[in-house]
């Protein structure tokens, strides 16, 4: 019989505010989000796991009015409204030289670097699982600093990227209003799928 | 002034047991894990986002010997043991038939399934995106269950689909062992990149 460690669970409060209580918001009242919290933000996230530790997420934070107009243009018009009234938009990007920090990160493999640099489609495949897969973690790591999220599939990617990341190799792949709600959800919260449909065992 | 609604902040244990104490963990104690809490794992993470709801995540839980035998030669040979040794396995997978469920899921927008339903790469753009996406809170809601996760891409995904997924259109992206760690970590923690390497501001 081996030792088991236990861990600590999760209470009903701080699931309830991460994950069954918390809404998507529209609509966000003026109260601003200082950027020690948004940096906090970041640093909560940052610690959940990525394939080989390689973090290839990267995030804008917009939370001027000159950064919100170079912005509003790029997303779809019915988005603009949402973003308009968040205190911050995020946007979150990957980075497509995330290799260059494998020296420090992964110490352990550091020609993994050179690895990378010369495989462009192996670097696409950890990007495209990657981003996502951190970009999950920042939205539950903003809710954990009582903020409600607000993620957006529709905008113009290159647009973006051409607009605030024409030095660096950075790509948008999601954007996330941040803020405190305008009152109440306008509408109930969509269904999610029953065990049933989504859970198979062998 | 807009009204603001204010939300409850997540405390410093369920941070800890989520992101800054968790660690990945590579052997496991043979404390079994149950149905229904494996269950509730999925029934915790499906409440945070998707794009228009779609929910493309699945979850095929492997928690019998019969079941390990058959998936164990799809892993890569030094992840074969982690696997082993952990009391369920949980193979993660897109399904690309996702929008059948939409008449329910998205009831404001029916339509959309025969949208789908049409366009492949539009159906690609939305599991390449929301599995990972989901990935990410799977993670975190094994952990709040006060459960180890292990995460790994190293394995053969076309060969795990021929094997487990012949009658249906899922296609794994993630294998993540699950169970009560085996007594401490092995290593330190690998670091994490500081916020000037990945904030950025206007």
């Amino acid at each position: 019989m081996s030792i088991s460690t236990s861990l600590p669970r999760v209470g009903a409060e701080a699931r309830a505010a991460l994950f069954t209580d918390a809404r998507t918001t529209y609509a966000f009242a003026d109260t601003p989000v200082d950027d020690a919290t948004l940096t906090g933000i970041w640093e909560l996230a940052r610690w959940a796991p990525t394939a080989a530790n390689l973090q290839p997420l990267r995030v804008l934070y917009v939370r001027t009015p000159e950064g919100k107009e170079r912005l509003l243009p790029h997303l779809d018009e019915g988005n603009r409204p949402k973003s308009a009234s968040a205190p911050v938009v995020a946007v979150l990007a990957v980075d497509n030289r995330f290799h260059e920090h494998i020296p420090r990160i992964l110490p352990i493999r550091p020609q993994m670097k050179e690895y990378f640099e010369g495989d462009s489609a192996q670097r696409d495949s950890i990007t495209s699982f990657n981003g996502p897969l951190q970009a999950g973690y920042f939205i539950l790591a903003v809710r954990a600093f009582g903020l409600a999220a607000g993620p957006m599939g529709g905008f113009d990617a290159a647009g973006i990227d051409k607009e605030f990341f024409p030095d660096n190799d950075w790509h948008a792949v999601l954007v996330v209003n941040i803020g405190h709600p305008a009152g109440a959800p306008e509408f109930d919260r969509l269904p999610r799928l029953e065990h049933e449909h989504v859970i198979d065992w062998v």
